[in-house]
């Protein structure tokens, strides 16, 4: 199974847009329902299942997010990219992130690749 | 098992530098015997065991390569990265990168994200 790079672009773009203007539900409802998240990658916890995914994004919500995506790799079902968010206009992170998708265009697993170097306070 | 950030940096570094100025055996050899590798991800061939990633970085070997690591984030065990891979100074690849390292250090798999809209004729 694969997708263009413009199409899977456009599902993480739309993943970009939801965290900014989305529900955590609405985040988790792009997630595949056994779907996995790593957030950071090494961080020790790997959160299983559409409603731990739910709850990892309440934790986050309430502040004001911003993202932008910097740079985008496609890789057959998968994609690697670079993105900013900042949160509550206070401090900005600077990601890489790995995503698969199932057919649906669900995310099926997300790791994020980030640690206290990569924030900066605003 | 994890790595502090500067370690696992360094590590992708040394890599850069021998896929630079060493043999197809010498890059081989910072991989672990049973290593995988995947270069493009999604391109339907994983090459599995040191023998057969030696044989993958042979068919590069002769030409002129320059690298430069772009960006760099840590994960415990893990790294991704941005570099830039120029090739007989013709053309420009900048592919994302996730490779894994066991306790010796040595890369027990890399995974390459990119694609033909990340080269660049120079």
């Amino acid at each position: 199974m694969s997708f263009e790079p413009d199409v899977l672009q456009g599902f993480v773009q739309r993943y970009l847009d939801t965290v900014v203007s989305g529900s955590a539900d609405d985040v988790a409802a792009l997630y595949a329902e056994d779907a996995t998240l790593e957030d950071p990658v090494g961080g020790g916890e790997v959160h299983i299942g559409r409603q731990a995914i739910a709850g990892f994004y309440k934790n986050v919500s309430g502040a004001e997010i911003t993202t932008q995506l910097l740079s985008f790799r496609a890789g057959g079902s998968e994609a690697a990219f670079v993105f900013a968010i900042t949160v509550g206009g206070a401090m900005k992170i600077e990601p890489i992130e790995v995503m698969t998708f199932n057919a649906d265009g669900q995310i099926t697993s997300m790791r994020a690749f980030w640690g206290p170097q990569d924030v900066t306070q605003l």
